[in-house]
């Protein structure tokens, strides 16, 4: 199997989408002379291609392309070459309407953007294997060509006819029979039962609440009938090419794909990450994403977009302040990428995204923007070859996954304030802020290897999935539980007690009287600690500790915070500082250490391989210290005892031998 | 004519809507047990049965209905049968297309939730009227029959092309000739003349402002096809059986029914009851709405669907805390209910409403819930005969009607802030606060039985009822009056002077030169008062007496509240202290009394009959002095000269003979 | 070619809409006598009539029309007669649909409200054409007749499939070719190349951002598709009367519509003004619509519509306070209004503006609102002769464009904060509350006449208009200009370097590093002033002077305000005062002086051919002092040395030779 190994050989790749196909040719020669001099070592081009290559239905036309091809290996730079099949051109929708999805009131969505194809068509499906075959056949042998790209950002929508006949094949894959479906979704409430296959539809605009298991199953279909549009562009361009790597971007904790799933799916796992330049969590936000993308991917992975500045899509698009797209590019390295690449390479005059930063900005080679960039190219390959391909490792696991998510979403619950992004984000900051080395893991994963695993939140949990975590704690784990969890069994039908009674026995739950979700912007006092968002009405059942207890209003004196053995649970989010300390003694008592003690406040360290990288996310100079003498490979000087770190500044540190 | 009274026969009913067809058969026999522990004497059976019973189109699945009735009777649990007509089968969607609701926008709401069908649809109405007639011929002999249901919460709208079919027809039979309807819609104005019925359309989606009267009478349409669609079925059920009450369960202060007009056509009156358990005001609101469904039951009435906790349809869905629901069901008895029953007896592990609240709650039968309702069910039993068919009387009524609510919500109007029923929550809240029994009444009313008459707002009026109301204060009773009152005539066209004359005269007003509206959060200053939401530039006539005037602003000076004679008008809504403590004043001056004297705040005093009900809607315990010796039907002691209410306590209370 | 003043006649026009089909004709002579008490000269008829004069296709019912201008011809009041063509007759919807327009999402918008119309639908011209030539034919030579008032606020819009037709002529004469489209709208890029014109459709409903360019030219071609359909009425009115002014009414700072771009087409240029009486700023909002619609007619312009009170359609809708009315009509009038119309005479009783006020106001001739009306007419007669076709001259330009204010509200721009209409009016604001004489202009117009010009913002700029502000700056003009201008080109595209490079040369900036949008709320300090919603990080090229400087932040020590000869370069919106200042300043280096100095806060002065109006927008007196010997208009007194102005006062003084 081929895997991003093949594309880096060695280095941390660097560059961005290119997409030349915005200016005349004489402006390639300019692009191949800047991406030169900064250093730039891959592009991807293709993503948004179709219309060029296939001006009308069956032409084609490469000739373009070949040239620049051509150029690109001429100037000894990679290309990730992309299908172009996630923006179909006009007269696709114009000829072929059913190939347009339709939202939930029926309501076509029409070409002029992108993303406007309905994944269950098979006239879009067929178009797109034709053109993906003849791309593959043509640039197989390609010198340039390091890596496929298939599609882009898979997130189109479509409740169609034609994907709800779609969706009853795969209901019937599910569910075998009508009646299983039946009883799966719990249609015998609100005369929803079915008696046919075809009367079911996708659901499409109702008078009130929707089925929740009718939900779940459809973002489940919409992941995997996109999944199947991946794999059959990626099976068409692996028989030609079984030696080049094939990755899709995804945009991380997007709600849309099952990106588990999808990960198994590919040879390199990529994700397109924005964190926004204005937002002080921006720092671990990118901290966070890294890790997840790098648990999916089981090691190396690759940043294939982020913003030299600001992006164009927010009420309010900050660029980037000078030094933080160094400090995010290189924390994305620390964390286990082998590719830095940018959304794009050169900014456009035109379109939806002129506003959207480039590498090289409308300021041009002149700009700070790309000034910055060139210092990041030339970073990146000082320590390319020390970094490319070395692991991360963490022993703490966050777990994190698709259907828990997709159920806890549902209309009808309990809170509408509590979003599941929202406390994996919240739990991933408290260790982030302790400093210590975090990845993430499914709920099914095998844990052994991990000192403490936490559970932000799990709503929906399959029977495995419970007993691999009490096995886990039982079998000495730390486990650290947030409320709501283990609430729902797949189907999302609500287990007897209202949670699932072998993690109430894990954690000396005798019952859950109430749930009790906090208004928005309360708080509720407990020992030590203010919860947000959510309290629980628990009646333990006296094996456990009380860890804290609701002090003041309808839960006085009832546990916060329950604690048997290694098992914890949390029925309230504590508040950020709280839960920090909280999980920080936990993970001490788990023998988890931060990855270096001591650290000023901003200040993360995070090691891979053999390199120690010190990242500032503060805009005042930082000192650590550090015992010992060490290289720092971006500067080449030595350090002994320690470090000073500038306003955004990154040491990337080796040990020198004593 | 059969009443409640045939249906509780000396008891207050307990029980709630009962979906066994959610559970395997081996559960309802532990439903019967838990039933019985908690003293159920009533189940609701079949709402959303449609699709158990007619699978397909002209089945019928009798079976399963017949074990569980004769189940029911076996175990003294008499049984509520509803038409399961408000959730039709998803094949009738699928195959009867034009049976769906469309929206204003032509959207098709489509099956997978409830209530999606067309009240003008005879496809719809055809198959509903089959299925109530095989279900009133196969259990009109039933023993377990106590009541028939139709439908349940009738809420469905439409604007489809059927129901544009209908709505002429409706106008014809109003207006009689498309002369008459342009005369009455004022469609000279804005090129809206209809030269035929047929260009008639209900109001869609249109550039701008809609028609006023146009919309309105469109709700007055929509509100009779429901009724017709209820009507239809309770006849046929009458037919089998004239000797069973029939009901259907209203939203309480829900603009698409008009309620009075309704409950002409049942035999019961029941309501469906959410107060909001984290809202202060929510025993106030449980208060007004008992009121105003015991007037439109012009005597006992049934809580037919309440919930034990929490529902799952609010941003924020609190619990009810202990004792709050135990508080509020004995309040609804307080005021008149003989049927306390819930939303629903077995809470859901499946569907849209897996996370409200029921009696038996996911916590089961050991959880406190659970408890709570065997409480309730044991005092219910322990004061059922001293009050099941006792009046609960009040000297005050407030004017409440839905002609003048809709009306008043025009798109076009003065001040959008302004809610009808926020208005009449607020004057109901003044007596409630007050201690004064207070009834509900329509414009056209007979008043002569009440010491004072309330009008929050009734900004359209019929000439009938503007002379009722004249003749009201002018035969010496109290009449209070709150702005923007008799504006415009039943079609919506405003009266000369912007008020009628009548009412002019009545209070004293010569001109009123304009309505002027507050801003959001904006008071005004007046003598003694502050007002909110309103203020009105008027000339007096000299012949009233200004209790109150502006002070400051625009409007210095000039008077805020006119009285002359009986008759007080309101042109602004005063503080809620302030209007407590001027209808207080007003009610004081006409004899009315509170029905205890000198109550501890948050304590509401309530006659039935021959018992005295105290209800402590606080958290803390609070002392009631009260002359005498008296027998507290729930403990069983007595009292002497005072009562001491716990948290959320209620006592129920006999005079001792002395 | 008949201008105004062919209606004017040396008055000052003063009147209304006139909307008499909505009550019996026994109300119009009494209308007719109030309309002479009021001093009323002219009435606006029809503009809602066409379901009366043609209740079914092709009839014709003039005869109360010709009744009307009779009677109005009798009272001596002239007729300002509309094309009723805004509103069409319910039957043209349900015979023609095609008629009918559709949203961006394909819901069609129907009859029952008005302006229903697809601007594109042959069907709808034909018959407003043939309804157009019978009215004009009969009105010709109607001795009443003073104008033609074509259709009313034209705000269609239309995305059906009539009007995709439309716009691809409209584009095909615009771009000529499929290629030159492509280039224009930047469609190489996500893959949107159009191959045929025929794939082009309206910017319907798509997955995420639409094509700025294709929304530019779609908002281009909406106001020249209603800008047709004016024309063509325009044309028949005009072929019967070439001698009759030929007006339609402009909403101000209405998107749809280029008012630069229309105001070439009518005789007169009519305008309808809202300001919102509870608005602090409405009296120079006020002020700004009269300069801005002053400049559209080059000379003398009408109010077609405002309010004597309030207005119906806002959330809270406030009443004129005693008084306001008077100020804001005589202010227009100052500002170079020759006529003072209201919509409507006689308040609607039905329809949905009934609780929209007009001169007879429901409380009716008793009322106050009729009372001050009667009081401006008699005033308007007082002055009339002395200002009726005058000039008011200024030396100050702000420029002002659609093509500028289109190309900024594109969906992906730096910062959604940022509203071109808000800026517009912040820069207005300043020379206002200055006292400074303003008027607008286009960008491509002559500037030699003004000794300053401001740009409070235009981000897109064609290379005329580039060149012409270059030079004339380079000439000695004063030009002040606000950020995110000349950014782009007349399709959009960005220009190299984010700015023009001539603009760039004239400010003296070397490089615009990035756009820094500031957060909602959010300020930022700089030297002297503190800057809003925006800033730059801009390179100077050490030819400008720093005038203020960022201070604080990732912008410290950045110029926020270059300066380099006359011309001036803002890169924030410094607030309120510190804007008014700067221009303050900049306007006494060029010599241009207040038209009044030293006055009180809150008194404006306008000078009006030989008259000065003093305006006091306060509600407290306010003293002017004025050297020399006056006479006031108003009230025949002779003032000497200065001026009372009481609570709204208004004095129009002319001086008196000493």
């Amino acid at each position: 199997m081929p895997s991003l190994h093949d594309a880096t050989r060695g280095r941390v790749l660097f560059g961005g989408d290119y997409n030349p196909e915005q200016w005349p040719e004489e402006v390639w020669a300019d692009d191949v002379r800047l991406m030169k001099e900064a250093g730039v070592t891959s592009v991807t081009l293709g993503v948004f291609s179709w219309a060029m290559i296939e001006p009308r239905p069956g032409a084609r036309e490469f000739g373009w392309l070949d040239r620049l091809m051509d150029l690109m290996h001429a100037g000894g730079i990679g290309v990730v070459l992309a299908t172009p099949t996630s923006s179909p051109p006009p007269w696709m929708g114009a000829l072929h309407p059913e190939t347009l999805p339709r939202t939930e009131e029926g309501t076509v969505v029409t070409y002029g953007s992108r993303q406007h194809f309905c994944p269950s068509s098979p006239v879009y499906r067929r178009y797109a294997a034709a053109l993906t075959e003849d791309l593959a056949a043509r640039y197989a042998d390609h010198p340039a060509l390091t890596m496929w790209h298939i599609n882009n950002e898979y997130c189109t929508h479509c409740w169609c006819d034609g994907t709800a006949d779609h969706f009853r094949r795969w209901l019937a894959a599910r569910h075998r029979t009508v009646a299983a479906l039946n009883e799966a979704w719990g249609t015998a409430f609100w005369s929803q039962r079915y008696d046919t296959w075809s009367e079911i539809l996708p659901p499409r605009r109702v008078q009130y609440l929707r089925n929740p298991a009718h939900e779940l199953d459809f973002k489940r279909f919409t992941s995997d009938a996109l999944l199947e549009c991946y794999t059959a562009e990626r099976d068409i361009v692996a028989r030609h090419t079984p030696h080049i790597p094939v990755t899709t971007n995804f945009m991380p904790l997007w709600e849309g794909q099952d990106a588990w799933a999808w990960a198994e799916h590919e040879d390199v796992v990529s994700v397109d990450v924005y964190p926004d330049p204005k937002d002080p969590r921006g720092g671990q936000y990118n901290a966070m994403l890294a890790d997840m993308t790098r648990s999916q991917a089981c090691g190396p992975w690759m940043v294939m977009e982020q913003a030299a500045g600001s992006v164009n899509w927010r009420e309010v698009n900050h660029p980037k302040p000078a030094g933080l797209n160094r400090l995010w590019s290189l924390q994305a390295v620390a964390r286990g990428a082998d590719a830095v690449c940018y959304f794009q390479w050169r900014q456009s005059r035109q379109g939806s995204e002129k506003f959207h930063s480039a590498m090289l900005s409308h300021a041009g080679e002149h700009g700070r923007t790309f000034a910055e960039v060139k210092r990041i190219g030339a970073e990146l390959a000082l320590i390319g070859a020390e970094v490319s391909g070395k692991e991360v490792t963490a022993e703490v696991a966050v777990l994190h996954d698709w259907d828990a998510w997709w159920g806890a979403a549902q209309q009808d619950r309990p809170s509408s304030l509590v979003a599941y992004t929202e406390l994996v984000q919240a739990w991933h900051a408290a260790l982030w802020e302790g400093g210590i080395a975090t990845g993430f893991a499914r709920p099914e994963a095998d844990l052994s290897g991990y000192r403490m695993v936490l559970v932000p939140q799990l709503y929906l949990l399959s029977d495995a999935a419970i007993d691999n975590l009490v096995a886990y704690a039982r079998g000495g784990g730390t486990l650290v539980c947030g409320f709501f969890t283990g609430v729902a069994d797949p189907d999302g039908r609500v287990r007897p007690g209202g949670m699932d009674s072998r993690l109430r026995a894990l954690f000396g739950i005798r019952t859950v009287h109430e749930w009790w979700p906090l208004e928005a912007g309360a708080t509720v006092e407990c020992d030590g600690l203010r919860g947000t968002l959510w309290s629980e009405e628990l009646e333990p059942d006296g094996s456990a500790e009380t860890v804290s207890a609701y002090r003041g209003g309808e839960l006085d004196g009832l546990p916060a915070v329950l604690r048997k053995g290694t098992a914890t649970y949390l029925s309230t989010l504590p508040e950020p500082g709280a839960l920090r300390d909280l999980l920080g003694r936990r993970a001490a008592e788990a023998g988890v250490r931060p990855v270096v003690e001591g650290l000023p406040t901003g200040v993360e360290a995070v090691r891979r391989g053999e390199l120690l990288f010190l990242l500032n996310h503060g805009r005042s100079p930082a000192g650590v210290k550090l015992p010992g003498r060490r290289l720092d490979l971006l500067t080449g000087t030595e350090t002994d005892g320690g470090v000073e770190l500038g306003r955004f500044g990154v040491a990337v540190l080796r040990d020198v031998p004593a």
